[in-house]
């Protein structure tokens, strides 16, 4: 039997993350590469209880195929929350419970654009999001970023040229607070202009927010589903940072018209989201744990932050620039010197640190000298040890290049 | 705004099953619609000392991100069991796991398909198939079934004719045991046929078995994939009925080549299966209670096809014909002088009892007097009760029209 493939799936290529998660378990290697949370946040003692609890008391529902968009009391919980945590006002039948928020990533891609179409994402973007584009066969513009995330006269511009060659993007895709890969939160004011762009062209708006909770730092900036003339835009959250990402629970909050399409689409790819997993989240989070845990998951993440930005000034002073990301998971770092950050990974692995190269997220085949740095997963210690790596790493790839 | 969709999702219509699911609840409604395990068949004891014995022991990979494929020792316990259960000789490596088995069918047609290609069914055939190949754009083209499933003759003639309109079909799908909607069998002879022309014209062959377990009458038939020359079949297989299906895990079986596709689409679809469920199923199987939970469910499911079968001799002699499945989920009845169970179905909702027409199942428009009868999920009583609210339904419906 010789296998013929469809075109979708031959234009993509395996992830440096999945390879870099198969390495995680390499004795001796610190991974500052994947995006996990650590172990030590999972409230496994609370999770224990809540499981308990459920098989006593919802056993024969929670075991059972539950409802496409969600389990329903499941979703007016999540409603709940986000007025809580967000500020966000939405209704529960607005809210679809996803296998994760990579697979809302997924469904967005399918429903809202065909094979072939452009869309905007930040430059650079998640890797996962480009995944889940690209097999859908989407075009991905980027829009370059500053500090302040995506430069929104740059994203103006951007749209009336693809407009202008028949190409209207079909949705914008941003990740406005603690972006992955850079860390960059974009302040209010651009929130703003987002949403009148989204309007004027009426192109739809996505905000990727799965860091949000995740601040150590400065002051809250609202989430652009919950600011003024922001109900439109379609927003993207998960359990998998706040509580944790084995029990792949994220969620999506839509218009009604988008929903109905979400139903058809979450029908085919697989019937329904684990109930188990929905029963737990719902109690979890009714029972207030979930508050308690984004406290607790703050002191440890803004520690091992700390220790990774100290980390840098003392090891990478003259050879990079970084991110001092005021909360989420990720450091982006430019190396001076145009060093290729991808050419530089082997030599890194031997040296017994690994990083997620630059180009993994990019849309335009740029990034090249960058690289992205996770400091939730590692021990303070696994961290401050890693980027010395790093630096031992860059200084012997320079003598060599 | 207003949101544009893509052209695959305005292409799919609601289904009648999740209509159903949602109705499940309506007071004195006794449903033979959906296609869900009994309660009863849940081993909840089991699986709460399993879902303790996980959190105290594995809880900190259990509740992280896992591997694309699925836990490397899950899939070497999947291997196994189905040796044992099976006769199926496949490694670990070659077995995916996945959010249900629906995720499967998923997965298949976006990696070995393009949106226009044409593939073959069983007609009728799985609603939620059909579910998934149109949200891919896949053309359907149904084979002719008997009571040994699908004619392999008919088979070979509709392959040569797409050959000869330049359509050649991209795989053959079939539920070779029990199959959903019909409860039809296809014997050994008709298998080995199936691989032969699967061979000769080099077509995929896709074997859905989620039933395979739940005979309670006549001799086993071997699956496709343990045949000889089946080791090309592309197998998928679940939990759902020998475990649960709230869990959400399936799994497929494929060459070395339709994994690594499946390895780029699966991270973009969701990244991985429910760590947490992998863990449970693993240890149910270890533990060996799903052998000993197949048995039960056998037992249970027995008594309650036998019940439908005897009320569908009793009530609807004369005025329909249906199979009488040696195991699985469905009897699949036919009633005479051309009704059309669609246009009936709003009457036997009145009466207090659903059923899917045939038309959820068809790829070519037709099944229209036909409907697919759970007996699973109701009680003996309701099962019993419900084929008599049909009858009811049919007298009536015959006098109005």
């Amino acid at each position: 039997m010789k296998f013929n493939f469809s075109d979708s799936v031959l234009g993509m290529k395996p992830s440096e993350i999945r390879e870099l998660n198969k390495m995680a378990s390499t004795p001796g290697l610190i991974s500052l590469g994947g995006g996990m949370p650590s172990p030590e946040t999972f409230p496994k003692k609370d999770l224990e209880d809540i499981m308990n609890y459920v098989m006593e008391n919802y056993a024969d529902l929670a075991l059972q195929y539950g409802n496409t968009l969600g389990n329903d009391s499941a979703r007016e919980v999540i409603a709940d929350m986000l007025k809580k945590t967000e500020g966000i006002q939405a209704a529960s039948k607005n809210i679809i419970i996803n296998s994760g928020s990579q697979q809302g990533l997924y469904e967005l891609a399918t429903v809202l654009a065909n094979p072939g179409d452009t869309i905007i994402t930040e430059e650079p973007t998640y890797v996962g999001a480009v995944s889940a584009f690209s097999a859908n066969q989407l075009r991905m513009e980027g829009v370059e970023m500053d500090q302040q995330g995506m430069i929104v006269e740059g994203l103006e511009g951007t749209i009336r040229k693809l407009m202008g060659d028949g190409r209207k993007p079909r949705f914008i895709y941003v990740i406005p607070t603690f972006q992955n890969p850079t860390g960059y939160t974009m302040p209010e004011e651009r929130r703003k202009v987002l949403i009148e762009i989204s309007e004027t062209y009426n192109i739809p708006l996505v905000e990727d927010n799965p860091y949000g909770q995740l601040r150590y730092y400065g002051k809250n900036v609202d989430s652009i589903r919950s600011m003024k003339n922001g109900e439109n835009t379609i927003y993207l959250g998960t359990f998998s940072k706040v509580m944790t990402p084995g029990l792949r629970l994220g969620y999506t909050i839509a218009p009604d018209e988008v929903m109905e399409k979400f139903n058809l689409i979450k029908q085919a790819l697989d019937l329904a989201t684990n109930s188990f997993s929905q029963y737990v989240a719902m109690e979890y989070v009714k029972r207030g744990v979930i508050y308690r845990q984004i406290e607790e998951n703050k002191k440890i993440y803004k520690v091992k932050r700390d220790r990774m930005v100290s980390a840098l000034r003392e090891y990478m002073d003259g050879v990079a620039r970084w991110s001092e990301p005021e909360g989420g998971m990720f450091v982006w770092a430019t190396l001076n010197g145009n060093i290729d950050t991808r050419m530089m990974r082997e030599q890194a692995m031997r040296n017994g640190v690994a990083y997620v190269s630059g180009q993994a997220f990019t849309t335009n085949n740029t990034q090249k000298s960058s690289m992205r740095l996770n400091f939730t997963f590692g021990s303070v210690e696994q961290i401050e040890e890693g980027i010395k790596r790093i630096r031992k790493t860059v200084d012997s790839y320079i003598e060599k290049h």
